[in-house]
């Protein structure tokens, strides 16, 4: 009982792909900002999605306290995973401490940022394009992860980033994929959906690819299929699917 | 469309009964804290429960970056309401301003409090007693709650605080009256959740009571109900149980 605790435990595969389920399998955060003036903390609760490099974005409304924050002072704590039923403390949640990076209507990524972001969230569309509406990118510098009682990991932006070289190459041919996918092969977001993450529900829809996995959509459902390994390379992206409704098939 | 937006609805009764409700009923909080030395906003989750008069408790472990954070400046913000299935945004929230005020095992009201808190959450009674777990008292300032799409209110701690001369006194048979509940009247707890929150389970104790209303507990499910109006004298509390009883039998 005299031993030290040692509290923060060193960071391994299991620790970083939790982290990435966590963040990119995430509909919603906690996000927490500094109040201007008092500088007083706030907590408040945002939609969230993801960019193709694996960066939070948000979707805010100008007239909230937290977006009002944000203009103010860029810096602010998102906390990602979802406690459900049992304890709340047995459910695995990781606070990342990111700088907040507003994507203006006229930039040149709000295009692609917005479809990617309204693809997740269907329902965000019919406020997206409001005049106080803003999507922020929350660039990422260092998470604490909580995997449960006594696992405690610190962990850098790139233990949860999607590094790899083809990510604009993807991000370029994604609405196509994406499309490709929910029309002529209608049948294989419900086939990933029960094989992955044992969904019983149909009218599964892809709606995101990147360099690091796929998200599917079923209303406000929302699964993450991270792959194996990251593409490299844009044109590994149909051998990949393929070889997923193999595994889903046979499952 | 050219009217100015209002985005601050008046506060009214039923904004305040919400208040109460997300605070009470909670079985956890998103905290936000700031991050000594950087002062950068750090968000986590944490156990909640209330005081006899209706201040939000935490109890939490000394090695977690937000402890340290309060020990060294006690300004939290604590987030109430769990968003479920469905649309996150339509989910109810309330972002309390606090200043945290830590009760240690030398003062006067610990025992009470932990008491109190452990009722609630029976599994921390596993860690409650560690060495470096401590309880805060999270004294309310102001809170902004949510109550879906447009509903925004800015509520004084005197809207979601118990206020009643009966306070102490009735914190002073609590544990006579729970007890007497749980053994004398052990199907009431059951009967109680069943009329007012339609709990299909049986098992539900009696973990709380004060001058606004009693708290059951089931495992990790909790439900609060609300009395009509505060006590006002600690004697009104077996006419006003017998009374829920019989409003209970009756659904």
């Amino acid at each position: 009982m005299k031993e030290p605790v040692k509290t923060i435990r060193d960071t391994n595969d299991e620790a970083r792909q939790l982290a990435r389920r966590l963040v990119r399998g995430a509909r919603f955060a906690a996000i927490g900002v500094l109040e201007p003036e008092t500088g007083f903390p706030f907590t408040s609760r945002v939609l969230s999605g993801t960019d193709t490099d694996g960066t939070p974005v948000i979707l805010v409304s100008g007239l909230s306290v937290h977006t009002t924050a944000l203009l103010a002072d860029p810096r602010a704590s998102l906390l990602f995973g979802e406690p459900g039923k049992g304890d709340p403390l047995a459910h695995p949640r990781i606070a990342l401490r990111t700088r907040a990076v507003r994507v203006s209507r006229e930039d040149e990524g709000h295009v692609a940022l917005r479809a990617r972001f309204i693809s997740r969230h269907p329902k965000a569309a019919l406020y997206a394009d409001f005049p106080d509406f803003t999507f922020f990118r929350m660039v990422p510098e260092s998470a604490s992860l909580n995997g449960g009682f006594g696992k405690a990991y610190v962990l850098e932006a790139s233990d949860f980033l999607i590094e790899s070289p083809a990510i604009s190459d993807l991000a370029a041919i994604e609405p196509g994929a994406i499309e490709h996918m929910n029309t002529d092969h209608a049948s294989s977001a419900d086939a990933y959906a029960r094989a992955f993450a044992g969904s019983k529900r149909a009218g599964w829809k892809v709606c995101g690819i990147d360099c690091a996995g796929l998200d599917l959509a079923n209303g406000d459902e929302l699964i993450r299929i991270e792959f194996e390994e990251p593409l490299t390379d844009a044109n590994q992206l149909r051998a990949i699917l393929v070889n997923l409704s193999r595994f889903a098939s046979q499952k």
